[in-house]
């Protein structure tokens, strides 16, 4: 393989005016440059993307870590944020953390280490404090990871109160809820709070089941809506996650009950899975695609050392009716 | 920051016996290497990753290519990938080639100038010469490119064989099949050719329904399910992967017919889209985890330069059993 040197002495420059042209540096004659240029193409010359790396202490690779990339919002966010990434002049490594809290780390010490250039994460295994310890361009979903690291959301609270005012309208009384492990805290719980509080304000009952921490997989969704719903047969209203929500209606249908007459769902994600299914399932929608783009936009904006802004960008839900609810509210 | 200087000055050693021990080279006593690590600890050096890979020659990072990271078969693909090349110490870097041809050429150079350091795909867009080129270590998922690549997929003949068969015992005479754009062709077109070729000597009709090429989207998987379940009224059965059975399913529901009464249905891939929607999907399954386990160690023993006993790496398909189809066969 040619080596500098060789492009150097076929093009009759010095290494180091080589050098600057690969690295974009320093004054180069547009005839030189051009010279140069010859000679790396007839030489086949390709420029070690390592030692390039080295030298500008950037590897051109962002990081994106997700509990479950086969669940498919994390599936959906990855794609928009790889393509957002692409844009940008960026590669996407990606991180299921699924299997182990371990890589958590291990990908923050990449970012020490210059491996990459930045991190988005949408996970919560690890604690705030490993977070806060690094100065580096970290962008979080739905994650608070302190003053220093900007977090992009959607108005959860509005999701909530816009699900307990669906089913409201549709005549429910008695409504189950699912949400996450009550061990982890995230901004989304805010959904939850806000759902109950308009529920209890119309004199409706709410039950909540708690969901095992980070199990993302249908055998998981599968066994535990088919237990609640044996366990609650009165309950006339839904509200989960999309396929919390998919599976509780397979489980009522499987248990002979109508949908919507005995029962109403509203689905919160809003993917694909809730619209392929019949009936489609009224879903509070979570703009992926522009999620996506402010999370590659605001790392971007880190790594150029641009200022930021506002620390919280706060993103719409909006309704996507199916025929799971009754009425338009 | 401290530098490798600063590790040596402390464990009073010289830098080139601090840079054995990074790079696990060369002799060093016991005695010493606890100096120099005590050293690296209390002086919180982090070796520059990017210098050891430029002396190794590795970057620890595989890319994987799909077509579409949020379709079903994709997402459990990538991470089951993902949690392969982990146990094996790789990173992965994800390519999403759904939005231009072009990306697929650009991770292909990125091999070229070893900042990958090697490439799983399963897309296809790129014309096989390109892949011919490289002498760097490839496989491929589901595509012959040359006898230089192995290749894993699944016996898709097999597959068509028990889809046909799946069919015939539920008492279909007229079936559609799904199945993907003729200018590109798959080892998975076989899986169509045996299917039609089962139905057909047992006086079954067949009409395929060719897709547009690399469109993974479920807006188009409905419009195109729904044209064809209105232009062809009197069919009895479906053959077609997971969310064009789904969406089928959920178009022939809308038109008022029964399933399995009127319509049975066999799907292809067996995610848990099939498994989510009511009634189940019949589904021939292809083993992702396995597929995956196949992938990774395959491009593992080509990275460390072993020999590859089998060009070809055939897997079994099985039958999840739903109900869109009846009896067992």
């Amino acid at each position: 393989m040619a080596s500098i040197r060789d492009v150097a002495r076929k093009a009759n420059v010095g290494p180091a005016t080589v050098s600057r042209v690969l690295n974009n540096s320093g004054y180069v004659s547009e005839e030189t440059r051009r010279k140069i240029e010859d000679a790396m193409r007839e030489l086949n010359y390709t420029p070690n993307e390592l030692a390039r790396n080295l030298f500008h202490k950037k590897s051109g690779i962002i990081a994106i870590l997700v509990p479950s990339v086969s669940h498919p919002f994390f599936a959906e966010l990855v794609k928009c944020v790889e393509t957002e990434l692409y844009a940008r002049g960026y590669k996407t490594m990606l991180c299921d953390t699924f299997r182990e809290k371990n890589s958590e780390q291990e990908y923050l010490d990449m970012l020490n280490r210059n491996i990459v250039d930045g991190i988005i994460t949408g996970v919560h295994s690890l604690r705030i404090e490993e977070y806060t310890k690094i100065d580096k361009p970290i962008v979080a979903f739905d994650r608070c990871l302190g003053e220093n690291i900007p977090l992009v959301r959607v108005d959860h609270a509005l999701g909530g109160r816009m699900a307990a005012k669906l089913l409201l309208a549709s005549g429910c009384k008695d409504v189950i809820q699912f949400q996450g492990a009550k061990s982890v805290r995230s901004p989304s719980d805010i959904r939850h709070i806000e759902f109950e509080r308009v529920m209890k304000e119309n004199n409706a009952k709410v039950t909540s089941v708690e969901l095992m921490w980070n199990r993302f997989d249908s055998e998981y969704f599968s066994e535990v809506t088919e237990q609640t719903m044996r366990e609650h047969p009165d309950i006339d209203g839904v509200f989960g996650a999309d396929l919390l929500a998919v599976y509780c209606m397979k489980a009522a249908i499987a248990q002979g009950r109508q949908i919507p007459g005995d029962l109403k769902l509203v689905a919160y994600d809003g993917t694909y899975v809730t619209d392929a299914v019949t009936p489609g399932i009224t879903s509070i929608v979570q703009p992926i695609p522009l999620i996506a783009r402010e999370l590659a936009g605001l790392l971007h904006d880190m790594i150029e050392q641009r200022p930021i802004p506002q620390r919280e960008k706060l993103m719409n839900v909006s309704i996507r009716y199916g025929n799971t609810t009754i009425g338009k509210n």
